[in-house]
């Protein structure tokens, strides 16, 4: 929502192109892994300076250097130098206010995510931008501060007998996004598990914050949608480009991952409806609540206000009153007022009010 | 629902087209059931071993086999090599959270639907994975439990002189996708009717769980729908293959077949209107209910409290209250209590009120 | 609804393409009548055997055969054997529970279109099934029970000079296909008449079961657009199959009927929307009168309850109570009632609550 | 709506393509003017006989015939027959329950299109149904009622310098059918200035038949959607057309009349929009009357109930009631009487009820 | 909304082509300010007579001329003869109720735009038409009343080095919509901001002018939406012409913006689901202040009506009421008194009514 436009917000007026950091500093030091193998060899080290990664790039195996920290503007833009990237591509990369996507310059595809998980400490769901450059020898990848996403990626990398060292950088770029996908379906089912516990709630007539939790759900699962629709698109897109990158072996991979997020998005949508038919349950359990305040109201006033009128009447004072001087008069109105009440209830009763 | 997303992900994490088993695990042992048929012959038995069913592979006789139980990773396994599937169908087999869908692997079509039916005993929609292997000479189907769902096809191979007999595994995969779609139908029938049972109650006033009912079925009616619309795109995909493995002679039973399943999505549609009409409804009875609440509060305070008022007038003590002394004043009293009860009734009658 | 659902479980596990009767049976006996003409001849019989329709398939004259009634599944399979149509189309016209479609079988068309008519005695929309093979020198029309309704197609080919006769057996099966689409636009009229008369009793507040009536509307409404929907579908698709069976010369009459039932599919709509602003208005009206009610009920208590108090002030006992022993207390007392009341009414009358 | 309904309904029955007037009589009498020019001459009269203009239709200048008042069937056939119309075009010219379309008869055009306007006097929106035949040398315009809206176009075609002079048959109908486009607009535009006018008293409260009005709106909108719709469409297709009716040079002035209708269909489902948050807003309104109201009564209510409970208290005639010998006890009483109802008072405060 | 289709209605009657300005005058004098650079050359100038700017047309070098002000119908009419302009054209940058669109004139593009800002002092948006035409060596741009907006261009063509320096017209035209669509989002996250921060309020339970806050932000982003739509549509369709005007290398950056004017109409539409949220919360809010209204009410209504009755009975003259007599009556009295009031507290406070 309003994040992503304030940060495009903050490069108006410059020109195009011009590298300029859009976003919140995550991080203090940009930070540098490479790691490249092919299915014999494994190298694995972080990188002080980025030129010390460009020797592997030309090496037919697959090198990825995962780019943690996107504020040193300068150090990103000897990056873009290095790897002979466009100016365009610089800019997205450093403006965390992207619309997920992927743009096929050619030589290489650039893809931009969003990453999405659960922060278990502030209860939040934050996100993260995640650029891929992926080219013929090298993926290059942006995240915007350092975390063990990616790490259950690198075990299989280490094991020499997995897919992944005998596959391309294709591939492993499938990896990276089918992880990331993998994070959508885990932070949809733990909202998925409060709506449905929220359902109880809401059907026993509890009523702490029903509405709050509603309407935060409901924003919660309008921002996932809004970052996994166009997500949805870019993987659908990426199995339909006709570029010699993507091995057709690897498209049944990607067929694989297009379910998955369909999947996913199926769930946010099914979830909102789910929400929706909430609030309008929420509603009608309120409007029952009234009906019964008014009922119980309704039935106090009907059978007291009659009754006390009746006293009123022999609470007057004429003069010639003649009931009051009759001796069983006190025990015949007691029987009257006994009768009314009785009635009353009665006609309640058969109304079904209570 | 959460149900899908959370066998995903049990698989989070794990190389893709590793084999795990995600799900519950519905019966004790695997069961492997063999038919062999074409129009003059036919050889049923129960296999132990998955290798015992490979000579029939060759042969030109159509050849089923019926897997019941899908815990046994191994024995699936098993399956896989002997008949050389794909490891991404397998995994697929494997994951019970499968999204319905028609994967064309050149010499065989991998076919996933989901079983719906409604279990009489615990009153609730149960739904299983069914996946469909269709090659040129064999069928394999993978059921998580046993049951009696495809006799009647059974049924029907069994007679010789019956259309399945002389007709190939296309049309016996469309056999067995018929009887599922049938179950559809009746799935969506039995809600239906209690559907339309639920209208009357409503419109009667009725109000005993009105509102948990129509929820209930709003959440069936949306697994419901969830389960079939990618069913009827992969049915309405598979007329469409351009794959040998489909004789043209099938297609107009596939063309019946998708009559069929666009007549069960459009039943769907209706019921979830009439369920959104029905909640329309009820909220109005709930205000009209409201209303004659109020209505009834409104005229026994307007007729009493003024009564009430005037009673009150003639009870109090100040000496000089000239009405008091005089001898009729009690029965000009009742008079004028009358009257204004009386013109106060005349007002709501006219007004509808009652 | 229900209905179309119920017919299609009957047949469930049954063969695809056997031949069973779905459906309710309206006649007592199947009865068939034929009438063959060209511009210059014209027989007309009733059938006892269809096999007395044979000889007339071969001629170059066009031979309509009606039969009325499907529950004699024999006569029905012999029709079948006599005019050589695929299994399928006999188990179509004998299910009574088919959606509105055309199939193209080369030598001839299956059209089926619900017939839809509003029963005056029952005051009900009732339905039936037709089912039209149009071959290129005979079509034939299956109905489910007899009727009046293609008279006037019968009038016109009696009549020598029509148009009618000097065309064809697509010209004959459009005439009849319109007559059923000018039967929804009568149907949709008689409805839409009912939704406009109920408008007016909503919003001069009238309340006599509205709100069954509107939905009432809404549940034959979205009956009749069920049916119309496919039956729309059906006749585009008509003038769209390459079939030589369709004649250039009739492709703008097929464009005309065309026109028409985008026009009734259009009025369904309206209507449609016409009764959800209704039901928006019913609510309003109804929250409305709440708002009346509630003001009665709050002048009448905010008037009276501060006098009764007043009142009770002076019918305290207390020994020393001053103005109790003041001649003219009781006529000030009188003033300030009547002065505190006017106060409230002036303050209401300003809210302009009255 | 139920309008365009009807008159086909009249029609029910008849054989496709006879002559009949459908609709309702207008005009006395069918009045004929003919304009023929071209960039030198131009040629202006009153038809009596369409015959009189027969020679008119070889020529190349540019014939235009309009024609008012469509009940008299013979002298509208009579046309039909100059100038070799298809019977359905006929029929469709004297059906004014027509729906706006482009038929392409080869060589000539049918156009229909639906003139809308408001008429000051009844404060209704009026319709009439403008037929239009295009051909080569000939512009046919039958309208049912006679109207002054075409004289501008009729006042460009006198000056000689105009661009219409120099342009053909096509240009001419654009000029005819953008007049009508532009009337859509002039009648949307004064409904929209009355439902902006509409928001401000819902806003202010005023309730003087908002409902009405709201309804009337939506039923009016709803109504110029379902005329302008089809006539979007239409002229859209106009353009599409590959008839050499139309030149290329008109080409530009079709698609901007594009632009307009476009324009004048996005203005009305902006406006339909607004209705809707009108009536939300409208109930909104509702409910918070209905709140204060019943702020009102609780506040009165919860006040003096208390209080003249307390008064019943010491108006009971108990032997043994010590308060009421006390000297100060009426002061006391008086002075528990203010506290309660100042307490309450600022309970009520403090929850910001006043 | 009205706006537009006002200066539609005022041009109405008009021959299409004639030059009328339509809108409102916002500037004294029509102003024109010309740029003419290339990557070694710079010249800025105030045009006083277009004709001064007519040599610069021929050059290779990019010429833009701004234009401010449209009132003067002859000056204009002078750029479109110098610049030999379509007569459609011209009439469209005259009349400023425009929808945004691309027209390809073949040797120029014309590109019309809504230039949408927020004014800080009337707390408005305000709109203005911005016409661009797009020729090889030079660009027009026509704005109704002279801004500062294009400042930031300016800036950067002065600058030498800049890439907009040794780009053509067409990277201009980009820079100069891109411009404009970059004040979309800034509009539009001035908005958004509001919206975020009514949200609180709701939830707070605050209703200082919710309802019209709501509807106000429902106007403003219907709005929004209705001028960007078309931007949208507009900035797509540049991308897709096959014109040479558009250069390759200006593709990326188009694609750049089409991202970016997605991103915007993504925003509006998550801005109006927000609206639309939060019109259901605060109106399940004011319910369920209504509840608590209501329980207030009843409360009081169901302690002190059945106490108030028993004061009543003791208050009644009866000359034979034992209780009367018994000299701990009162006491006795008073514990019936509190024993009822405290049971129904009691039960309430188990309803959990407070």
């Amino acid at each position: 929502m309003a994040r992503f436009l304030k940060n495009r917000e903050k490069a108006k007026g410059q020109s195009p192109g011009a590298l300029i950091f859009v976003g919140t500093q995550k991080v203090d030091t940009v930070n540098m892994r490479l790691i490249d193998y092919d299915d014999k060899n494994l190298v694995e080290k972080e990188l002080v300076d980025i030129k010390d990664g460009a020797p592997y790039k030309q090496t037919r195996s697959v090198t990825w250097i995962n780019i943690n920290g996107l504020h040193d503007v300068e150090a990103i833009g000897n990056i873009g130098q290095v790897f002979d990237l466009h100016p365009l591509v610089m800019e997205d990369i450093l403006n965390t206010g992207q619309r997920p996507k992927i743009d096929d310059y050619g030589s290489y595809l650039f893809i931009v995510l969003k990453m999405i998980r659960f922060d278990r400490d502030t209860q939040k769901i934050v996100n993260e931008q995640l650029s891929i450059v992926l080219a013929d020898t090298f993926v290059l990848t942006f995240q915007e501060r350092p975390g063990d996403v990616f790490d259950p990626v690198r075990e299989r990398i280490r094991r020499q007998k997995s897919r992944i060292r005998g596959a391309g950088t294709d591939y492993l770029s499938y990896a990276l996004m089918d992880t990331v996908v993998e994070n959508y379906i885990s932070v949809i089912e733990h909202i998925g598990d409060q709506i449905e516990d929220l359902e109880e709630d809401i059907l026993s007539g509890q009523d702490d914050g029903v509405m709050e939790k509603i309407h935060l759900f409901k924003r919660e699962t309008s921002y996932l949608r809004k970052s996994i629709r166009p997500a949805r698109e870019a993987v659908f897109q990426l199995s339909k480009l006709e570029n010699d990158l993507i091995h057709e072996k690897t498209l049944p991979f990607l067929k694989d991952m297009e379910d998955l997020i369909i999947h996913a998005t199926e769930a946010i949508d099914t979830y909102r409806d789910m929400l929706t038919d909430q609030l309008n349950i929420y509603n009608s359990v309120v409007a029952n609540k009234m009906n019964d305040i008014m009922k119980v109201l309704t039935i106090f006033a009907a059978i007291f206000i009659p009754l006390t009128f009746i006293a009123g009447i022999y609470g007057t004072n004429f003069e010639y009153l003649p009931e009051l001087k009759y001796k069983y008069s006190y025990f015949i109105f007691w029987g009257v007022l006994v009768t009314i009440a009785g009635a009353s209830l009665y006609y309640f009763k058969k109304k079904r009010w209570f």
